[in-house]
């Protein structure tokens, strides 16, 4: 059975039905394009996940990166699916012209890198660091930093890591402890370990730019002294060529359950003296920088975690209309014709609830991809602060939802296959195994709780969530031209009134007793997810009545509208109904959980 | 870190303080017995588990087994572990004395089984099988194949398995073709092939007693004309040697995500004119005597299930109580120091719900046991029936919730350890692949929930269901004795009065509607499982709320009941919650799956 990546169809329908993409072209920045080009890059990255990403997605992950004490060896064909990307221009296509890039939006280079992950979602992982690594250089390093090295980075030769967490902090970046020193001529020496670094060390690229948090000699305590540097494996030559290799040593590689093909590693820096860096941008301003990346990372985990699940929807899918098993459970003559399992309606549930959060999670980080280009090209100044401010507000979201659903859905695909489902002779366990990273790096659901609940809603003293709200109720209002879609209106304008209820609940109290208005903060996030992915379902489902209106509308467009608006039934009747039991607990501060102590367990 | 089996206080607790096994010492067969050989039989089971299964848990995951064309390979410590098992008399135990046996109570042999499942649940699983194929033989065969069969069984020198799936039925045994042609002699000649068949062959004994279902030539269609055969790997010479390798070929191993060092085989019988083999029984009753072994192994498979959740749950415990990482979200200052994770909140939170999803699921598979036992040995005939009558109607629930919620603790284990939890080096990820496997065998979730709403809740003019209902509502009344157990009591009460408004409604339609009322079926299952585990949880509590209330209770045994006690609350409070949506959705009969098209997708 063929494995498609991603389908195309839906992905049209997302960038140019769903999100106006093509309205981009109006836009100075993009006038040079056309759909005609947006089109050819995502063939082209589709090609190339088709042929360099796929072919080695289940050898990569029995064959995983092994280090012989002194090099890591990574099955080639990593190697060559790097070097086609980077061929086609992938590495720089974000960056203007005049900086050697093709000057493409974000959204269709997010969705070109779906297509990266759907084949391969380890080995896309060291291109997916390496742009973020070198938009941290061109953010906010200096002019040398920038010439040294975003060429080799966006041609390819150099790739980029970031390098934040410690064996002794985890998650709380405010406690690091890797330091630098600052050395006579202005850069610094780094001592200190780096633990579950992606990519941190590998064969594929002559040189790795690692992004690392130190903190400088001295500084002060917490996260507000915590410094940005850039510490190569190897040093670069005024020429630009490789100078000796810095004191960067890797410690080991850690052994995944999934996502094989990433190294992830432990890094020891300055074993011998001091591994050489240099400070990007001011001292102490690390983290708001480093949080540049780490943003558009979540976004970037979002659509990995999206793409797992869409590509184990896709599977199951065809498994289940092409397997045959059992008969209804009204037809109780043995000799009568088996059916397709897709006939149970078990398997149609789980098949629907795949579909509603395989293409409800790649909407939603294409979505949010949308705003990040309209809060940095949309043309006028109110537009891009309120695209700003909507994307802040569910970046939490846009990072979790798709890595928790992401991940369900792929238990139900292997749940679809049945015995099928769970033996490596069928790849929809490695889907499963590989996302089941997603819900833990780039912050886990307990940090995006306490981000969107304790952080992200009380900025701009609520602005986003009012924004957001309006937003939403702007599609309800859009939807009641249709009557198919009348059923889904109570059930989202009660479910908004419900959020505005629980989070000026919750924030009544925060200030008093902010650990008890915080403890249930995960369900929060959930609550908001289910909220924020009904409307996007709503609004596809507005965007496919709408499609199913016109005169000539197409047989095979017409049963994709018809799908769209199921799903949209499907998420709103039963998945947005849960939000009942978890209003509820929010709302009456429930302390089970918090009042449990450590000796009762 | 250690990695405790079990938690010794726990299942004393559950053994003798919620259900009261001492009081098996009154019954005749019990007689000669006392607590103390129980508990004798249980430290028996602890120290094999932990030397000899424990010892090889990940090096069996790290070296599945290999099929060289000719012969298995199974690390040697497999049979080193079968061998200590069987030497300690274990295949064994619950036969009478006059039978070999230690005439134990299953429910011993039941929390024995549970060590070897916390130490290693794939090489526990030989053992497993076996002795439920000797059972069979045991209630079916004639005198002829237990004087052939059991000995040997019992001795561990042949291990024994169920082979009923085939590639081209899946779980639909209505349809297998393996077929049986009678010989001059009387035996049979099995050819086809079967698929998924649990250690199907292995180099641990010397001989494997597969337990065929095939259709007899000329037999009627569908589950009428499914017969038992007994079919050994090598054929047994009337004075107990082994004679010829019968015409059973290992065709291949599967190759699975978790579980892995029991083999899962595709075996193809009869390639060389057919493999011998005797009827069980008679004729075309197969599918009837096969059902009492898979009855057997829904308890255990609940039972594995149960364990992998228990031990994921006790190794993110130790994890939490050591592991300091952040600060309170009250706390600012940066100099503060960490906390152990469990003083976070949402940590908590997911320890409190694998204590509920663990200790619970372990309390059921004990439950069920106790009626297994009673529906045997209890002293009057009624009680029997009563006991059988629960029982069979709460397998599919004994079966399916542990699979389902164990998993979901390992997926919280995996949480709570963060990046730790995802990589080899920590045992847990490991928990998460093996529990993967048992949502799927004997019996998805989908099959499940078909046979408790069209089957079970029917069979005796729902006198299961009626039993159950007086069973809770008992524990309801004897609830209000304790100040502290008021709270959860509405919840319950409330929960019963909608499981028997929902299978009311439900039924209701079933004769007209078959199909769409059972289309939300698995919805069914999850709703009566949580209402079944809110009485498990709260008779727990009720135990525990007795223990407090004891004079001279010590301060341990203070903390465990506490903990027992917060565990229904959060179990009550938080989870049986959910089924407000779910009662909604089946009272409506929604359709949204139901209606939803093949070509929509």
């Amino acid at each position: 059975m063929s494995n498609t990546l991603l389908n195309r169809r839906d992905l049209d329908f997302l960038l140019y039905e769903l999100l106006d993409t093509e309205a981009l072209l109006d836009r100075p920045r993009y006038q040079d394009h056309s759909r005609e080009v947006f089109n050819a890059t995502l063939d082209t990255a589709h090609t190339i996940a088709q042929k360099y990403f796929a072919n080695h997605n289940a050898k990569g992950d029995a064959n995983e990166p092994q280090f012989d004490g002194s090099e890591v060896h990574i099955i080639p064909e990593t190697k060559e699916a790097w070097n086609a990307l980077a061929e086609a221009g992938f590495l720089a296509a974000h960056y203007d012209a005049d900086e050697d890039g093709l000057q493409l939006p974000e959204i269709i280079l997010r969705a070109a890198m779906a297509y990266f992950n759907a084949g391969n979602i380890a080995s896309s992982a060291y291109p997916f660091l390496s742009i973020g690594a070198a938009n941290l250089i061109h953010s906010f390093g200096s002019e040398e930093h920038k010439a040294t090295f975003l060429p080799p980075m966006r041609e390819g030769r150099f790739a980029g890591t970031m390098a934040l967490t410690e064996p002794g902090q985890g998650s709380a970046l405010a406690d690091i402890t890797t330091t630098a020193y600052l050395d006579d001529d202005g850069t610094y020496r780094i001592k200190g370990q780096k633990m579950y670094i992606s990519g941190g060390d590998q064969n594929i690229t002559e040189n790795i730019v690692h992004m690392v948090l130190a903190r400088i000699d001295g500084a002060p305590a917490g996260t507000k002294g915590i410094s940005l540097f850039i510490c190569p494996k190897f040093l670069v030559n005024p020429d630009g060529s490789l100078g000796e290799r810095n004191d960067v040593a890797l410690a080991g590689l850690l052994h995944k359950m999934g996502y094989r093909n990433t190294t992830s590693t432990v890094l020891s820096f300055g074993e011998n003296g001091g591994a050489k860096a240099y400070l990007v941008g001011e001292a102490h301003k690390g983290l708001q920088y480093m949080f540049q990346m780490m943003n558009e990372a979540r976004i970037g985990v979002g659509l990995g975690a999206a793409v797992l699940g869409y590509q184990g929807y896709l599977y199951s899918l065809n498994y289940a209309r092409e397997r045959p098993q059992g008969r209804l459970p009204s037809i109780k003559d043995p000799t009568a014709a088996q059916v397709a399992i897709i006939q149970h309606a078990d398997v149609r549930r789980m098949l629907l609830a795949q579909k509603s959060y395989a293409e409800g999670a790649l909407a939603l980080c294409l979505y949010a991809t949308s705003l990040y280009e309209d809060s940095r090209t949309a043309s006028s100044e109110q537009e891009r602060q309120q695209a700003f401010l909507l994307l802040d507000l569910i970046t939490p979201i846009v990072k979790s939802w798709p890595s928790k659903y992401g991940l369900k859905a792929n238990e139900l695909a292997i749940q679809v296959l049945g015995g099928a489902g769970y033996i490596r002779e069928y790849p929809v366990e490695q889907y499963y195994r590989d996302n089941r990273l997603n819900p833990i790096h780039e912050g886990t659901e307990a940090i995006h709780g306490i981000d969107i609940l304790g952080r992200k809603i009380l900025l701009n003293k609520g602005a986003g969530l009012t924004l957001l709200m309006e937003t939403v109720g702007k599609t309800l209002t859009e939807a009641r031209e249709f009557e198919e879609l009348v059923p889904l209106i109570p059930p989202l304008t009660d479910a908004l009134q419900t959020l505005g209820t629980v989070t000026s609940t919750l924030l009544g109290k925060m200030a008093e007793h902010t650990d008890l208005s915080l403890a249930n903060a995960t369900v929060y996030l959930d609550l908001f997810g289910r909220i924020l992915m009904s409307w996007l379902w709503l609004k596809q489902a507005l965007t496919a009545a709408g499609g199913l209106a016109r005169k000539d509308v197409h047989e095979a467009d017409a049963h994709f509208y018809e799908g769209k608006l199921h799903a949209a039934r499907y998420y709103i009747q039963w998945e947005l109904a849960e939000i009942g039991p978890q209003a509820d607990l929010l709302c009456r501060f429930d302390d089970i959980p918090f009042t449990m102590k450590n000796e009762w367990f």
